[in-house]
């Protein structure tokens, strides 16, 4: 009766090969010119029994655990370190992070299902390493030399920790009342004080060293340099000094959370601490949106992990569990909800791969023109992987633990947990609301649709691909249908964003659930002509199945995102009485 | 920043008398043509203090502390059992209990509202006394004289609390699996034994003596007298016999739970314990139905209650909370997530109350076609009251944590809470699931849609009545756009229903979910009529504000739902092959 994972490797080959034919696009970029579907299998494959044979065993004895404060020191879960010792000399950390730091190179689209698989079976331990690479892209484009040649090596290992120093009590989502200060020293340092809360892994016991990237603002004798948003700088801030000497911040506390207890969520005081300026002063949100591009991805990726999961479980479950006389996945109620979890799983897992794919071209594709247009086209789809991902995550830990019943209510059966854990995913590295003010402002609005012009030709010609074949006639007309809402959606969208700018942040929401179900369409219908030239029948039979139940049950509830996009009639009231 | 209470008391008066204008059809029912609105609401304004200044208080700590079993005893949290004093002390338990056995003989209307803020309060304390009513409805009308003389009068005062025992490990949402046996003494007693699992409250030290009502068995010397559902019976076992010795079970474990950690769920072995029987042999799932729909309505009543908490609590942080130099109640998605969580309070409010007024009008109305045709309406509005309510309750509890953002996740915030002890509501006492296929089985299809007709001449008269009020013209077109919805669904379903039997199966979740739109659409129309005449014009302006916001944002997803109940080309394939 235990809460299992069995990686899902055979789909996510297929959405790699067969869907999104990822080796044929890795074939044109010199980096990747020598790897094929069967290398990246491999890769998977190990990733797949580390984490289900060692992560995932330590994810209820984490969560019954928690991580621990004693004497200014914080202790993760009996396990944690040892799985990271072994993560580190797996060489997983340096997976995507380029040779010339000692890296293997791969492409984001394996490091992509290696996070799926980390976050599905501990997503708490997986809080540790999922920095890394946002802070090593962040010190690769920004860092001075002398600091990449100090950390950026140990941070493609895993041998130095990463943690992301943003938020402070005042200041959430709003940058601009960020008050941590540094100060110029006459030998280039900084000296930084100032309160961080909400810092995932700001200390722990994995590493001998950590690094944090802290936004602050600089200081001159008399006050800031520049107040607001544009005021801004990143600092490198160590645990230990080159000197070997501690720096001098503290944790004030760890916080108690609903999920994720085996990770280390710090409130800490830099008091005076070293650190060192990367990239210019004052340009810290840029070199910051690089760190959060990177770990909103994965956080959509925990998302899906937490889907799979929960998803797998479920039908394990529901397979065993027998009322009525039959195992319930037979009655109704239980066949919409699994086949609804295994669907949404499904064309997640190919829009977040497809994410991390157009990353690939946008660095190593050998045109330009592909290069700007596959990073177009990730800023789009970026916030829209997060928010849809995760969303999905937690409600369908929700709906997984409905199957198991009042077995789903406690601790044994491993649901509970995963419902809990999921939920953090929606509020952190920018909370799903501020995700769709992201995607409608700067995604859509102002470029005046060329990114989303992308995504609809790419659209239109896996529509004409389908029509090729009579028996995806249903595929291909719902991909149209959809297809036609987001024109008619993002045209009254541009329409209302004229006549009022506040429209945008009204429609926010809805615009990214529309949008998340064409995408869905989409993938559906890709993964459906897929199946046609799938040598294993009975998989493709049942998977079709599946991609049909998600094409009638569910991407009808696009029109009724779309029709509130369109309706200009709608009011949306200030709440100034309160109730 | 803590989480706080303020009795939403304003709006249940105003529902009370001005939405349902109860004080009219109470005046009708002898037994209660001495009470009206005032006297109703003074009772409601002392509940609200006893709810937010004890119970409230002990939430946070009962859900660190949890219930211990130490030596086979179950302790509560500290404060519990001081808590329950009072609560009998003021007479709370007995409130819509017959006065024949020592109740207050208020109606139900008045104790729903009781209920839903001992719920938002505390919902794992109001485990104790919540079956109490159910318990009392089943021993009235099944125990024998004997059994109601000795322990009636102490379930009518709380002295004595209940529990219903009646899953067992095989048998969940199956009863017939259930082999707790019986074995009749020569003394007219049963010896009980067999094994219990998920018996909320079956130990505790808030009171000394515990009645378990216990489905079982009926066994001969040669094994049941009739295997399956029908061979079902009912017991009354207690904890202390009458000659004051400590019945034969035992408390083998209290389950770790997800949330509602101050409420003892228990696992229970009865080990030849004595009992005597409540009814007829043989006909215990009818007396367990009794118990069942006062719970179903009780669980409705909690989802209310922590929707009610969520929201107030939601608003008043967003009212606090500023970023980007405003209060973030002023944001577009802050204004469309309060928004709805304050109009689907109040339009539930409207649907959980009248569900009550129903039973009310079903036990006293004097005339026998109005109390068979208010039956008729309550059992069709129970299963509703239950589903809709508890996964608003807990979708509602998650929309609130974000607005919270990090700070939901935390304990300290409170919200965490209500979110994890909320999602046991959807699956306790039949799951959702299983209040849908009661919905469309037993209250839609099996009565020919007569109770349902009931239900569409009430919104009927509401749509007139609101024709009379230009300014309605909205309500009143969107509520019979609803009635249209529905009669076409349920010709829709009735059809599929002759052509299929397993039709409704698939299709009850959408059923469900359209009724409950229809219900909003009338409760949103009642509620805006009732305005007009409102003298707080303020308070009437927003409330209406409000009200228009749940008819253009809220209601046209019942489209949705009633398309696919519509549509007879969908598809529930088996799940036979697992992906």
């Amino acid at each position: 009766m235990g809460y299992h994972y069995a990686a899902p490797l055979r789909d996510m080959r297929f959405v790699i090969e067969r869907v999104l034919r990822a080796p044929a696009a890795w074939l044109v970029c010199t980096a990747w010119d020598d790897l094929d579907g069967d290398t990246a299998a491999a890769v998977l494959e190990e990733v797949a029994r580390f984490a289900s044979d060692v992560l995932q065993p330590l994810n209820a004895p984490g969560d019954r655990a928690g991580c621990q404060l004693q004497n200014g020191e914080v202790h993760t879960p009996e396990g944690f370190k040892q799985a990271y010792t072994a993560f580190v000399q797996g060489g997983w950390p340096a997976l995507p992070c380029s040779p010339d730091w000692g890296g293997q190179g791969l492409p984001l689209l394996v490091d992509a299902a290696l996070r799926e698989m980390l976050s599905a079976c501990n997503h708490a331990w997986n809080m540790y390493p999922d920095l890394l690479h946002g802070a090593y892209e962040t010190l690769k484009a920004h860092a001075s030399p002398e600091l990449q040649e100090r950390y950026l090596r140990g941070v493609v290992s895993g041998e130095i920790l990463a943690a992301m120093a943003l938020t402070e009590p005042q200041a959430g989502s709003d940058l601009g009342q960020l008050s941590t200060r540094a100060l110029p020293q006459p030998d280039g340092s900084l000296r930084i004080s100032g309160s961080k809360i909400f810092i995932s892994g700001a200390d722990h016991d994995l590493t001998e060293q950590v690094v944090h990237l802290v936004l602050c603002r600089l200081h001159g004798d008399d006050g800031p340099s520049i107040p607001g948003t544009k005021g801004i700088s990143l600092a490198l801030v160590p645990k230990w000094l080159p000197d070997g000497k501690r720096n001098t911040w503290v944790v004030d506390s760890l916080e108690h959370k609903m999920g994720i207890h085996g990770s280390a969520t710090c409130a800490l005081r830099y008091e005076g601490a070293t650190g060192w300026l990367v990239g210019q002063p004052h340009r810290g949100l840029a070199a910051m949106f690089l760190m959060m591009n990177s770990a909103r991805l994965h956080v959509g990726l925990q998302g899906l992990g937490h889907q799979e999961m929960a998803t797998q479980n479920a039908l394990r479950y529901a397979q065993e569990r027998v009322q009525m006389k039959a195992p319930i996945h037979q009655h109704p109620a239980m066949r919409h909800t699994l086949l609804r979890l295994q669907v949404q799983t499904e064309t997640q897992r190919v829009i977040a791969y497809r994410a991390a794919l157009a990353l690939d071209m946008a660095a190593q594709h050998p045109d330009a023109t592909q290069r700007q247009q596959a990073g177009q086209l990730a800023a789009l789809l970026t916030p829209v992987v997060k928010a849809l991902l995760t969303d999905s995550g937690f409600e369908s830990a929700s709906a997984a633990l409905q199957v198991f019943g009042g077995y789903g209510y406690v601790h044994e059966y491993g649901i509970e947990q995963t419902l809990r854990d999921s939920r953090i995913a929606m509020v952190y590295e920018g909370t799903n609301e501020i995700q769709a003010i992201d995607l409608v402002q700067r995604k859509l609005l102002a470029d005046g649709g060329a990114a989303l012009t992308l995504l609809l030709a790419e659209w239109a010609a896996e529509a004409d691909a389908c029509s090729a074949h009579a028996s995806l006639a249903d595929f291909e007309s719902a991909l149209r249908q959809q297809m036609h809402l987001v024109r008619q959606g993002m045209a009254a969208l541009q329409a209302a964003s004229a006549a009022d700018a506040q429209a945008p942040l009204r429609l926010a929401q809805d615009v990214m659930a529309g949008l998340g179900h064409a995408l869905s369409g989409w993938a559906l219908a890709a993964s459906a002509r897929a199946t046609i030239d799938e040598p294993d029948t009975t998989w493709a039979q049942a998977k079709l199945q599946r991609l049909r139940y998600g094409l009638q049950w569910l991407l009808p509830q696009a029109q009724v995102h779309w029709q509130r996009v369109c309706d200009a009639n709608l009011v949306l009231p200030d709440i100034d009485t309160p109730a």
